[in-house]
């Protein structure tokens, strides 16, 4: 009935009056009134004046089932769409939904993390509504070593996601985060269930700042915003939508090859660093070079100053570049 | 207070007297009652007697947090064990207990599985009593792609605890069944949760066949139990601790080497039809060749008819040997 009380408001110049909802929908007046209750939590803004009724004066800037939702276009990144206020991670949340056979597309959104994580566990700041936190649940018919370059894709749908929606020209920082001028605007966390030789499922759990004004000191030399790169508010739900629209057809492109074939030319050209020299963090010691861009398999490479190359994997070092370590 | 009523119960020889236990933990004759209750729910036989109390009669061939947890040697490998009377996998137990920060070394028994698996999701028969399903938590600091050599590892336990515990020598079918006579007695489903870099925690769910008479006509050519085998039974306890032990041990070997270098030599031994023919079906189609045991990644090397060597690596192929498929 929210979805269909929503739609009426939406679609209606003026008031709404509440008897015609209560008709409409054979409920009390009490029952209409919970729901505009719960579309007000949801950040609507609803104006009611007695005797005529319901009028919708604002909408969230929203990652909601109902707004969401209705802006994405494509086939099935982003559907269904869960919303929470509230969560402890939108992965955490994702991860439960899969295994409990959610669909491939399936996302996952909140407003604000309790317990945002990036990557090995690290903290992630998630203050509410100034960020994008979603997690997309995909099920890929794949062996898991070939996991890691469903998170390359997802670095790329999102850096097309900010040219869209933002105007903002993001670089990718090898392999799946997103810096402007080498501050770090997006991370990504995949993680994964699996059986030695097949998926149960993915989990691209993405982090975009949006609206931040400034970061703490310690960060804001290593972090920054859309609203800060822009200097005007970006809308949440455009921008998620189109990560989603993009994501589909990166994933198509990849999923139709088998490895990042169709896409290492594009990634190559945002990569951040590509043709500067890097130092790699390998577990068995330090080294120079120069980096190449990723190969078909979305392994870096790298040349050394021996004049060797090496194909670095994914997680598997540390990258430095010119801009140090974000 | 179970646990110390069983300690007293089997320390005592005759009779353990109901008021004695009221005093000694301070509750009332229907606490005592109750406890021993549950006891016998886990299948200890109690004999109680008005006026003298109650006697330990018989303990269940059980893999219950008392039996096993007492019969376990080791230091870590199932410390600790919960034990459920039905669940619906022991997997999906250990995969809650884990990703709420449960210890590795944890061990999930259970006596019935309503949703016991196989890999792939086919399903595995669980009936009560007769079986062995247990799944242990891992949470080696290993990148995923190594994960499957874990596998292997606990293939090698279950062989060693059979030898041990019912005097049976089986073969393991690469990469970790382990098979009698060419006729399946154990499987082992090893599931992961992992980022693209690093292991969150490895679940070996392990199935043995102990105590079935028969089999199902459509099975009976295909699975066996340690009854068929010996004629005798086993006591599943001493058997689940046995491979426990054994586990501990191989996965430190291991874990020393980072590999199967310490292991290939005794897993090659176990090898099912090492040296004999196989036909190999990869996904780009069907070849015929000669096993050669494991390399130290644990894949199977394959000689093919036209001289060369492959590495097979584990879950993409199946291997068919001369015993047909298992």
């Amino acid at each position: 009935m929210k979805k269909e009380i929503l739609k009426m408001l939406k679609e209606t110049e003026g008031y709404v009056s509440g008897q015609e909802l209560c008709d409409r929908f054979q409920v009390s007046r009490t029952a209409v009134w919970k729901v505009i209750r719960q579309l007000e939590e949801d950040g609507y803004e609803i104006e009611g004046v007695r005797n005529r009724g319901y009028r919708l004066t604002g909408c969230p800037d929203g990652l909601t089932e109902e707004e969401l939702g209705s802006a994405i276009t494509g086939k099935w990144a982003g559907r269904p769409v869960f919303y929470y206020p509230e969560v402890t991670s939108t992965n955490d949340l994702a991860k439960r939904l899969a295994s409990e056979g959610c669909p491939h597309g399936t996302l996952v959104t909140a407003e604000r993390q309790t317990a945002g994580r990036g990557r090995r566990g690290r903290a992630w700041m998630s203050p509410k509504g100034e960020s994008i936190y979603m997690s997309l649940v995909l099920r890929p018919d794949l062996p898991p070593s070939s996991a890691s370059m469903v998170t390359l894709v997802a670095a790329m749908a999102v850096a097309a996601g900010l040219k869209k929606a933002a105007g903002v020209e993001g670089q990718i920082k090898w392999p799946n985060d997103l810096v402007v001028k080498g501050k770090k605007i997006c991370g990504i966390l995949t993680e994964m269930s699996a059986e030695l030789d097949c998926i149960h499922y993915v989990i691209i759990g993405t982090g975009i700042n949006v609206g931040q004004k400034e970061f703490p000191p310690e960060l804001a030399d290593r972090a920054t915003s859309l609203l800060i790169e822009t200097g005007k508010p970006v809308n949440r739900c455009r921008l998620a939508a189109a990560v989603m629209e993009a994501f589909e057809e990166y994933y198509e492109k990849y999923e139709k090859a088998g490895d990042m074939s169709l896409l290492m030319e594009e990634y190559n050209r945002e990569l951040a660093g590509a043709g500067e020299p890097v130092r790699v963090l390998a577990p068995e010691g330090e080294y120079s070079g120069r980096s190449c861009g990723i190969d078909r398999e979305g392994r870096l490479l790298v040349d050394r100053e021996d004049g060797s190359r090496e194909a670095v994997v994914s997680g598997e070092v540390s990258v430095r570049g010119l801009y140090g370590y974000i």
